[in-house]
């Protein structure tokens, strides 16, 4: 396996662009009455267009039987290892409301919860309140001071909100204070090394602080913190790949995890035609473009088969946007599968295609599950997708002499 | 790649039900005549029943091209790396009889030799004596005191036996007793560290003692000892998979295998019927099922197609009973390929199915190693099994937010 610091050392800057259009839990499985799965319900001269002239395959995000989060999933497409470069939880939740993080900023999860007389916890989810409760909690909080740091409090949706400490000689080494387990108190935060002992001594104050704050609340009277983290190193893709990298996506979370990779996010409205039209507005300035399609996802988690297959033809019927600007490299894949008839993320092997002047095409003549496993690319990592776009985009030099 | 730490991570308990099926040798080469392997010629309708309803593939146990021995086989479809976890050749020869070790016992793998007036080795097996004399030979031996030890010496089988030492402060690490070449003289056992200075003495002066309760045999009048080692320190399947695993296997060093990756082995008879029958009777109580069928490589290692041909056969006809249990996830594969028209385990990669209401069926329609070519699973390493046993059986969570 060749790893990010071997790419490095080929990567080469040249004019070609590369489009990368992830389609958020495409992968699905056949509908019991019919025996076919989403991709093959859609009606989608498009994408079955571009397979006939792509060489196609399977990708596993992370690992066969691994069903991948959405930050692994994109991570792997994006060609880092999300075995290797894990986002802690409290990131992840900063990613997902699109909160620009510093390299130094811890970042935790925070749950507004319920407890009882003796401070023990009634319900964890403060019996999910509202977003904008959510919202005039967080203000109250955001208030606290505590020696030298500055405390943000972001409401997320319902009972869930990101604390981010922002300091000198912080570190996020420390337990967590959630116990995940009603009829306990909420636990102190402990310092899991020498340098994390100022950061659980400025957490504890918080709380503390905290705890006074909320007290005569009817039911978010406290909080829980848990999966305190930092920004994750990841060396850019300009850094690796040499590219000049955009983002064109709906979802906070996916702008979030771009920003992570060293993308520069684009504003775009909500459709994918608002999208393709960012494409082609800012298609001379990069030479990389991340765009991602998230309704496919949502629809197979709510478990709506029918609604997923409509998604898939919309995006469909949008594409000729895109086939007019004529990419010298187009992929089009998925993060994981949803499959409708699961209702969840799954670890089945996801449809894949890379179309270019110069890819070896294949007999695969429709964009599916089953008729992609006959591709020329078989079943392989998604780690290797960035390696093959910029190899047809002419974009990596020979490996040794 | 993913590594036991991580699945042990998202491994939950589930209610579901996973049968392991592993057809031992099953793999096999074109029969000269015909053109067909013992798969292709067998008439086999359930495995082909089992194929149709499955997603398919071909596993490699090792590598490409690496013949694997039994022990490496099983641990790597089990899910133990057999690169990593190797097992010394003397606590698989202590496995291979059944015996259970402790986690400090020091086991060695013996044979009986011959020796001439001068003491240089003259037969290494000492003519293959009969099992029987062999089994005198051991009592004999048994009787050896040394220094605050305790000895078993335990027969295999002709000239093999097992030498198990149990006590305080011991270690393996010592050189063989064996040259393993005609003309030396037996050779004393090295410390290879500070630790196993006292296990050499205590070896040397077992060997010594042999010596002389041995000198008046005809042709066993000597020992050879290699491959001390102590049992490998594997995670159990309950701890990583969170699993209840049994083991329903004929053969002792299947038995053995199973119980060092911490399955509970169930006392079975001698035919497939039987260990069906045991899987019946057991199937409330464990969740995880590994069944070991023999006979297919014992009959390709005789070098006999037609039997190991007939063999498959009886084992197809005994599957209905294994069916109408109706398992959440079956699998059947084999640990390595055994070619009667080679007579010994080979390198050829093994077919493997596995059925579950959330596999995303192929096309095969034939359990074979041609078929299982076309497979969904495509060509993969034996390491992903249990992930993908765990995943159909909705036995993982998600990886990463």
């Amino acid at each position: 396996m060749i790893e990010l610091e071997h790419i490095k050392r080929i990567a080469r800057t040249s004019p070609s662009k590369i489009v990368l259009m992830i389609i958020d839990g495409i992968g699905g499985l056949p509908h019991p009455e019919t025996g076919k799965t989403e991709l093959e319900t859609a009606r989608k001269p498009n994408l079955n267009r571009i397979a006939r002239d792509s060489v196609c395959g399977l990708i596993d995000p992370v690992s066969p039987g691994i069903t991948p989060g959405s930050a692994p999933g994109h991570l792997a497409i994006f060609g880092y290892d999300p075995v290797k470069y894990n986002i802690g939880r409290g990131v992840l939740e900063a990613v997902g409301i699109d909160v620009e993080l510093k390299a130094q900023d811890i970042a935790a999860r925070g749950n507004f919860c319920t407890v009882d007389d003796q401070g023990l916890i009634k319900h964890r989810r403060a019996g999910r309140i509202s977003t904008d409760k959510n919202a005039l909690l967080c203000r109250l909080l955001s208030d606290i001071a505590v020696e030298g740091v500055e405390i943000s409090v972001l409401p997320v949706k319902e009972h869930r909100f990101v604390l981010i400490i922002r300091g000198q000689g912080l570190s996020p080494d420390l337990t967590d204070s959630d116990p995940q387990q009603l009829g306990l108190p909420p636990r102190k935060v402990d310092p899991l090394s020498h340098q994390a002992e100022k950061t659980a001594r400025i957490v504890n104050e918080f709380l503390s602080q905290a705890r006074n704050r909320l007290k005569s609340q009817p039911s978010a009277n406290m909080i829980l913190l848990r999966g305190f983290s930092r920004r994750p190193d990841l060396p850019s893709m300009s850094e690796i790949y040499k590219l000049k990298p955009a983002a064109i996506a709906t979802y906070p979370m996916y702008r979030g995890l771009a920003r992570l990779v060293g993308m520069q996010v684009l504003p775009t409205g909500d459709t994918i035609t608002d999208q393709l039209s960012t494409l082609r507005r800012y298609y001379a300035d990069f030479d990389f473009f991340f765009v991602h399609f998230k309704s496919t996802d949502s629809l197979g988690e709510d478990g709506n088969f029918q609604a997923k297959v409509q998604a898939i033809e919309e995006l469909d019927s949008a594409l000729p946007d895109l086939l007019s600007l004529d990419p010298d490299v187009l992929i089009v894949t998925g993060d994981h599968s949803t499959p409708a008839t699961l209702a969840m993320h799954s670890w089945h092997p996801v449809p894949f295609m890379l179309r270019s002047k110069w890819c070896r095409r294949d007999q695969v003549a429709e964009f599916s599950e089953k008729a992609c496993l006959a591709g020329g690319m078989g079943r392989f990592s998604a780690l290797e997708i960035m390696p093959l776009a910029l190899a047809h985009a002419l974009k990596l030099d020979k490996f040794g002499a």
